[in-house]
């Protein structure tokens, strides 16, 4: 753990204030590894020759570490295996809500998002890889590191992971009903908030599948917990 | 509309052609549109100071132009409004299903994601923005650009769009069963697809709406349909 996330909440760096609503902003260490830890996907960006790249990929967060998943022939495992690594923002978002408001204006969202900045780095110990690895299984699915088979060598040499210390991160927020205008209040138009949710299930199995095999408990009644 | 999609494809450029599982790309319109006008929210990565950024956004499709919305102080309404435009990733991405394979390795995901590269510039003419603020409430709930007020020029000076062409774009996808080696089948393990849904609703009322203003129906029975 760096000095920061002990004390429970990560520095305000200029990159990580926000130009706007910056009273949306956090930095506690909690609150960012909770939606980091939700959010199944997330996406990475990149430079490549001066041109921005943003590809949605899984991740998975294992202390104050951030791991990329991606193979190795991809361009950011490619810039990440470069001596110093590649500078990476990597960026998470779980929707809540669209917030509906009389003024077009004051239309927006109900979301927690999280941002990353730092270096991303290919991991090139052995063991290192492998945990971070069964780290993304079990990070798609609670419990499913137990239950697949590890990587054999060769898996393993066309898997890339890139790490992303989560040092510089900050979690910007907003929740509740729409903010009318004092003035908007006597429009005839409804205001309020379509609450959005992502469900999980049902788990169908592989066609491939023999006929006993059950559905484990944790897979029929998947839910996204923060750990 | 470009020739490229009066012709129902977007070239396939060495920008746009995946590195890996090249052929789970897609270069056709309709698919394209179809996945931008699903999706609420994009992620948009651009370079400040050589550094690369990913922020969340609401996006919207005019034929083939996509607007990004932001406010007017946000960095990106910056780099956008400067001479020339700043080079933008926009990525959007529909999380479909989890997929549990036997092998570590083969886990994967369902989605479909769309990835356009291109200029991003800042709209400045007054119609058009307007317009694009329209299409903006629009897209996230349809009929609602009729049913709320819109901007006064003071709100419209707050608020920047920036306009992204969608010539050069390109939709990734993966659906289906896991793909296990012919050697796991014979692995103890559940193997399938978990179902990912975004579900919408149910819409609540603002605290200080009127009670006798009802909830539209098409807010009551809230759903994303590509148009």
């Amino acid at each position: 753990m760096t000095t920061e996330s002990s004390e429970g909440v990560y520095p305000a760096t200029e990159r990580t204030t926000p130009t706007r609503h910056s009273d949306r902003a956090r930095y506690d260490v909690q609150a960012i590894s909770a939606v980091l830890d939700e959010a199944i996907t997330c996406h990475v960006g990149y430079v490549d020759d001066g041109e921005p790249i943003v590809v949605p990929t899984i991740h998975t967060r294992v202390d104050d570490q951030l791991y990329l998943h991606t193979s190795s022939g991809s361009r950011l495992a490619k810039l990440a295996g470069a001596e110093g690594g590649t500078p990476v923002c990597v960026t998470v978002t779980l929707l809540d809500g669209l917030v509906l408001a009389r003024s077009q204006f004051n239309h927006s969202m109900n979301y927690r998002s999280v941002v990353v900045r730092g270096t991303g780095t290919a991991v090139t110990d052995g063991q290192e890889k492998l945990d971070a690895l069964a780290a993304v299984v079990e990070h798609i699915a609670q419990g499913r590191g137990r239950h697949s088979r590890p990587p054999t060598g060769k898996e393993l040499a066309a898997t890339a992971l890139v790490r992303v210390p989560i040092a510089e991160a900050s979690l910007k927020s907003r929740n509740g009903p729409p903010n009318d205008d004092e003035g908007d209040h006597e429009l005839p138009y409804w205001a309020g908030v379509i609450t959005v949710r992502t469900s999980y299930g049902p788990a169908f199995p592989a066609p491939d599948l023999p006929y006993d095999v059950p559905v484990p408990q944790q897979l029929a009644n998947y839910t996204r917990r923060t750990r």
